[in-house]
């Protein structure tokens, strides 16, 4: 609530170009809240707010803009200025900005940028995608096992502070091999002679810079830590990622499993600042796949057309029957790719599952089957054809579940994202048997 | 990799009784892969590993047991490791199992706690569930705005060791009013003698005790904060909640999120420990609504039995455009709620919303449709029933895009969960619109 007031404000003062105001409340904000007000600042407004805040938060509200105002930002400001801001940021989220960012902005950054942060820059930017190199930070705080719990906290006092964390301590030898990790608390509360290698944990879960961000990011969930260590082929260590990169890192893969599950192209950006003709070629194409695939539920019940033309009332429960096969397909995949995706599902309770799921198609399928032949019998008075119905209705359900199952399982087998393999695929070739059972079921019954 | 190896051999070890190597190996470990290791022995053998553990590693231990190994040990040991074991365990990990156990196990634990111990669980166990009090914790570090950063650096040392987390610590008045925040590293960085009030931030942002967990997980992801203060109605600190409690509950409740997606009761348990009959339940009622629904899409089409007759090939791409219907709904509405679960789609976005499905709806259903209309022409030869399908495809395609935005947005405006208006509701609306159209269209064109 404040926020917003405070927006307002904001504006107002922006407005009645009252800069001396400005930067007193701007020195008073959370960078966070700065940045979402800049993002909604026309351009021209934005590069003079931009230009009243103070070095340090400058580049902390930076990192928080949208890539569009940071590249205009950038093209905005004068050499000193990248340059002078580019030091100062984080190497990951300045590493994370460049990706974003056009050739000669990027050209442009690194030829301004000081040579320490250079050389840190490209070596970043040469981590594959998604890996834990290209999410890492490289500003931590390192001890050595020699120290006392005094010197340690005396270097932490020193050094600690432009490092993005200085909670987890990691211990390296000379040759920075990594030895052990120790927390700020544990040096705290120690004697103040007692030797860091006789506090710290020796080790230390840790992952290579090759691995990808979301194991990284899983580990530091399950483990509940603040940072894990990074280290290279040598088991020297690199850098650290936390668990605010790690929480993003895991948003951004439930947002693409959710696109992939709903038969969509992940997109990099967030769905309001996704284009149109992007987003309509990120669905266009896997719509294409599904419609073309309909041929064969076509040609299925194509074959019927003199079953369906002596009795015309089975076409209308079609939609029903489709319908019902997705949206049990869709429970039962949800439910198996979430639990993938949470690692609470593994390759070893694979037949479990499919008992399971069996079941359970079972205790929803009879007595929905027996519902739906009461009501048909009821509506229409046909009870052979409500027969039909029900039994093609139980068999989808559990075909539904069977292949919701299935899909994801296989998907992992072969390595395929399970997501991939989701609601909309399941929905479609249920549809195809479904109808072949119905229209089969119709022809043995009711004999058309 | 390294786990498995060891869980392999703890196995061993167990069967053959070495206990004393087993209590080494056990010491060395983290509590996550101890309490995984438990998880998966038979109770007899769990309670023995459990008593192996040291104090303080068997409470860390305790809280990461699945709930029914939680309430066997607590029924297999006596009541002064009861009372030993819950004094240990942090308050808001206390709360979360007793809230899952059975009375009698409750009533066992509060009469052997000790009497502070009682008088926490009590307090929590009557915040609301869901609520920022429930998941609290009351174990953190606070400092006085008088003292110097010695003092409070020597406070911390003193003090910090039980504390959940002592990274940032949150500075009250005598009458335990928030004042402000300052983290352990501005502590340590600072002068002996500087004055805390000096250094800390003023109005930090707080949660209020009864605002709901998942704001402020949101609060906490949105400031990349490790800890956010909890105050009372008179703004009195009363605990705090941390990173890695807020990024479980974001976690569950984007599971919540998608099971509802999915048209299922969403379930407190992971999906392997939830049982046949709770998944069958969970499930059966939304299917039986939804099959319900099927009754109008029954009446539509059975209202031109005489179309369906005349031109029975109509009837072989019902399923092709029911599909499409559900696809093409599914892929809008989780881009629509995926946004409102991470704030990026707000109330001020929704015509922007309709007006960039509308179009998208447009640039993927024309093509498709010319597709579909070529293909049909080509494999039928009647393009009469071509062009029907094709311009029914199309304004199933733009309806399902217009309500994968509707439904969402008016769920909010109601105060509903959006994630209740999901893929299945929208599929069987789509449908019976797009059957009412298909059929129309038939009529109209075919003149039948």
């Amino acid at each position: 609530m404040t926020e917003q007031i405070t927006q307002a404000r904001l504006g107002l003062l922006v407005g009645q170009r009252n800069y001396r105001e400005l930067r007193s409340i701007l020195a008073a904000m959370n960078e966070v809240d700065i940045a979402a007000f800049i993002n909604d600042l026309p351009i021209e407004e934005a590069v003079i707010i931009f230009r009243l805040l103070q070095k340090p938060i400058a580049a902390d509200v930076f990192s928080e803009l949208d890539n569009d105002i940071q590249q205009r930002l950038v093209e905005a400001i004068n050499d000193r200025e990248v340059a002078t801001l580019f030091d100062e940021l984080a190497i990951d989220d300045a590493v994370d900005m460049l990706e974003e960012m056009p050739a000669e902005l990027v050209k442009r950054i690194l030829q301004n940028a000081s040579k320490d942060t250079r050389d840190l820059l490209n070596q970043y930017l040469h981590y594959p995608e998604d890996s834990v190199g290209s999410v890492m930070t490289a500003e931590f705080t390192d001890l050595r096992p020699d120290m006392t719990a005094a010197d340690a906290v005396a270097h932490i006092r020193k050094f600690g502070q432009d490092k993005e964390t200085i909670y987890n301590c990691y211990v390296v030898s000379p040759s920075r091999l990594l030895l052990g990790v120790i927390t700020v608390r544990d040096l705290l509360v120690a004697q103040d002679d007692a030797l860091v290698e006789d506090l710290m944990l020796t080790n230390p879960i840790s992952v290579h810079t090759t691995d990808s961000s979301e194991e990284a990011s899983k580990l530091l969930s399950r483990y509940s830590f603040i940072s894990l260590p990074v280290v290279d082929d040598d088991n020297r260590l690199v850098g650290l990622i936390t668990i605010d990169d790690a929480a993003e890192v895991l948003q951004e893969e439930t947002t693409e499993d959710l696109e992939r599950m709903a038969a969509m192209t992940p997109s990099d950006k967030p769905y309001l600042k996704t284009g149109i003709m992007t987003l309509a070629k990120n669905r266009f194409l896997w719509l294409l796949v599904l419609m073309l695939s309909g041929i064969v539920s076509e040609f299925v019940v194509g074959r019927f057309e003199l079953a369906i033309s002596a009795v015309p009332l089975l076409v209308a429960f079609i939609p029903m029957l489709s319908d019902m096969g997705g949206d049990a397909g869709s429970q039962v995949s949800t439910l198996v790719i979430r639990g993938m995706a949470l690692d609470e599902v593994d390759n070893k309770s694979t037949i479990k599952l499919f008992v399971k799921e069996l079941m359970v198609s079972l205790f929803v399928g009879i007595p929905l089957g027996i519902i739906n032949f009461l009501r048909v019998c009821f509506a229409n008075g046909a009870p052979l054809v409500a027969l039909t119905i029900s039994i093609a209705l139980l068999c989808t359900i559990i075909m539904a579940n069977t292949l919701g199952v299935f899909f994801p399982v296989f998907a992992r087998k072969l390595k395929i994202d399970p997501a991939l393999m989701a609601t909309p695929m399941i929905a479609t070739i249920v549809d195809i048997l479904s109808m072949l059972i119905y229209f089969s079921l119709a022809s043995a019954l009711l004999g058309v």
